[in-house]
C-alpha cells in the first residue's frame, strides 16, 4: 500500500503537468497509466505528427511534447539511481477500484494488485484508458495463446518456432509484427507459418510499411487472409481455430497455433464511469475555476473533462491541472497562505523545482 | 482608419498568442502596445530571467518565450517585404479612446491618432500599459529638454553635446544610460557634463554596471546627486533646474540643459477604466467560459482579468485566449459550424498557418 497525498490517472500531456504542478505546490502524488510509456495519445497516436498550437512551441511532434513534459515533470519523479524509472510512475497498470474512505481520503487498486491511498485525486484520463481492440469474440478471453500487444514483449522469448502465427489487423502495428516475426535473426525462431488475417486485402499503414509486407506475400512469407473472424474453437484454453467469413460470403476455418491480435488501441472511459461522478454525455462534469467533480477530492483535466466552454485541446488541459492543483493544495492546507509564487522569483520553488 | 475584424490591446505573451488562435479560427486581428518592443513584460521586465512552468518547455528567459510566440504567430503577422515590421502590430500606441458603434462593433483611437474599427476586441493589457515612472513633477511634463525613455533612440542625432545633461534613476537602465553617453566613440557628442540624481548613495543595478559608474565617478567623469527632487524652474517650455531636497535636509539648485528620466516603467491600467467595463478591484471581470467582460464583444484575457479561481499565471492567460477566440468566432459566424479543429490533422488549419 503506497500512502500518499494525491494520485494522478493517466500519464498523458495533462497527467504529466499536473504532476509538475502539484511538485511546484509541495504535493507528493503518484501516477498511473494503462499504456507502457508515458506520454498518452501524443506517443501511443500521433508520436510523429506535428503539433503547432502548444504556446511557444511554434512546432513539435506528439513524441516531442510528451518528452519535453516528462523532463519538465522530472523534478517530481524521483528515481532510485540514474536511468531508473520513476518511482512515483506506475505503468501498465488500470485503475479499477476507488472507495472513499471514512476518515476522509481514498482508496484505489489497479488490476495489477497495486493500492494506493491518498487524499485527492486527479483524473487526466483523456478519452479514457487506452486498451487494444479486439475481435469481438469474448470466447477468446478465455485462452492463453492469444496475445494483445500491451503484453509482454513479442520477441523475448520467441515462444512461436516451428508455429502457426496468425497476426490479425491491417495497420502500422499489425503489419510491424509480421516484418518483425518474419525477420528474426535466428531463422530457426522464425515460425513456421506467418498468417496476416484482415478484413479487406487493403492495408492502412506506413507505405514503405505496406510495400514490405507485400513483397513477403507475393515471396510466400506470409499469406493474407481476407475475411471477419465471426466464431471461435477454444478447448482447454487453448485456441485452436476461427472460423473466417470472407468477402464471397463463404466461411473457412483457419487453424493456428498462436494469435496475435494488433488492430489497434480505443479508449475506454472503464471503470471510472462507476465511481459515482457526475458525468455529461461521457465526460466528467466539473467546475470551470476549481475543475473537482461532484465528488469532493477528486478532479478531472484535460480531454475526460466538460464545463461550459470546454474546448478538447492540450493548452486547455495544462490550465485545469493548474488550477486543480492550487484548488488541492488550498483544501488539503487551508491554513497556509495561498499567494502565488513564481518560477522566475521564488526560492522555495526554485528549492522544490532542484535548482538550488 | 484601419477596417478589421478583432484589435488586440497588449502584444505581451498573452497578446501574441490571442492573436496566432484569432489567426486559426480565421479572424482578422490588429495588435497594439504602448512598449517599443512585442513581448510585454516578459520583454521589458524580466528578459533574462529563467521560467520554469509553460507546459513542455522545461526552461527559458522572457525573451526567449516571447521571441517563441512571436515565431508562433507569424503566419498571422502579414510584412510587406521580407523582414519588415508586421503590418497589423503597432507598437508605441496607447489606447486612449473607445466609443461603442450604433451599429455594432466598436471604434478604438490611440494616443498617436491611429483609428481603428472593429466587431471584436480582446484586452490582453496584463497589469496595464507600461508607462515609464516619472518625478512626481507635474510641471516637468510641459518642458521640451525632459526626456522619457519609451523617446526616440539616445543617441541618434545627440542634442546634448557641450551641454549638461542629468539623468535620473538609480537601476539599469539609468546607469545603461549613463555609460552610453559617457562612452560615445566621438568625443564631441559627449556631454560636457554629466550628473546622476539618484534618492541614495546606493544603487539596485547590475554589479558590473554598478562597478563601471563607480569608477566614472571616482574619475570625475559622472558627477552623484544624492536627493530627491522637491521642486523645477521651467520658462518657456524649458527647464532650467531642479531643486534637490538632500538626505541632510539641505535643498541645493541643479542646474541642467537636459533631463533623462530613467525610473522604470510602471503599469497603469489607464483609459480601460473608463470604458464601462465591471472592474473587481482594478481587474476587468470576466466569465470564466468566455472570457467576456460585462461589455459583450469586450474580452478580457491574462493578468488584467479576473474570476473565481484566477492564478496569474502565463498558462491560464493561454487558455483563456484559446476559450475567448472560440467564443468571438462563434459570436461573429453564428452560422459557421463550430466543431473543433486540430493543428495536427486538419487540411483547414494547416492553409492558414501557411504550411500548405
Amino acid at each position: 500500500m503506497i500512502d500518499t497525498d494525491a494520485v494522478v490517472i493517466g500519464a498523458g500531456p495533462v497527467g504529466l503537468f499536473q504532476l509538475f504542478q502539484l511538485g511546484l505546490l509541495g504535493i507528493k502524488a503518484e501516477i498511473i497509466d494503462v499504456l507502457p510509456e508515458a506520454g498518452g495519445q501524443c506517443v501511443a497516436l500521433y508520436p510523429d505528427k506535428p503539433i503547432y498550437d502548444i504556446p511557444g512551441i511554434a512546432v513539435c511532434t506528439g513524441r516531442e511534447l510528451a518528452q519535453q513534459l516528462l523532463t519538465q515533470a522530472q523534478p517530481f519523479m524521483p528515481t532510485d539511481r540514474f536511468g531508473a524509472p520513476a518511482r512515483n510512475l506506475h505503468l501498465g497498470h488500470l485503475v479499477t477500484e476507488l472507495t472513499a474512505r471514512s476518515e476522509g481520503g481514498f482508496e484505489l487498486r489497479t488490476d495489477k494488485g497495486l493500492q494506493l491511498r491518498c487524499r485527492v485525486i486527479f483524473v487526466a484520463a483523456g478519452a479514457g484508458a487506452f486498451m487494444p481492440r479486439g475481435l469481438n469474440l469474448p470466447v477468446l478471453d478465455t485462452a492463453s495463446n492469444v496475445h494483445y500487444h500491451l503484453e509482454a514483449p513479442l520477441l523475448s522469448p520467441p515462444p512461436w518456432a516451428d508455429q502457426h502465427v496468425v497476426i490479425s489487423g491491417g495497420g502500422d502495428e499489425a503489419l510491424s509484427a509480421v516484418l518483425a516475426l518474419a525477420e528474426q535473426p535466428d531463422p530457426n525462431q522464425r515460425p513456421a507459418k506467418l498468417t496476416l488475417l484482415h478484413r479487406r486485402d487493403q492495408f492502412q499503414a506506413d507505405p514503405t510499411l505496406d510495400a514490405r509486407v507485400r513483397i513477403m506475400q507475393t515471396s510466400g512469407q506470409v499469406t493474407l487472409v481476407v475475411g471477419m473472424p465471426t466464431g471461435a474453437e477454444v478447448s482447454d484454453g487453448h485456441l485452436d481455430s476461427l472460423t473466417v467469413l470472407g468477402a464471397d460470403g463463404q466461411t473457412q476455418s483457419l487453424e493456428l497455433d498462436h494469435l496475435l491480435i494488433r488492430q489497434g488501441l480505443s479508449p475506454k472511459l472503464g471503470p471510472l464511469t462507476q465511481w459515482g461522478m457526475a458525468l455529461d454525455r461521457k465526460q466528467v462534469a466539473v467546475s470551470a475555476s476549481s475543475f473537482e467533480s461532484s465528488i469532493a477530492g477528486i478532479y478531472a483535466v484535460g480531454d475526460i473533462n466538460t464545463y461550459p466552454g470546454k474546448k478538447r485541446l492540450l493548452l486547455c488541459g495544462f490550465h485545469e491541472a493548474t488550477l486543480a492543483a492550487h484548488h488541492a493544495a488550498a483544501s488539503l492546507n487551508p491554513d497556509a497562505p495561498q499567494h502565488l509564487l513564481y518560477t522566475t522569483t521564488s526560492p522555495l520553488l526554485h528549492q522544490r523545482l532542484g535548482l538550488i
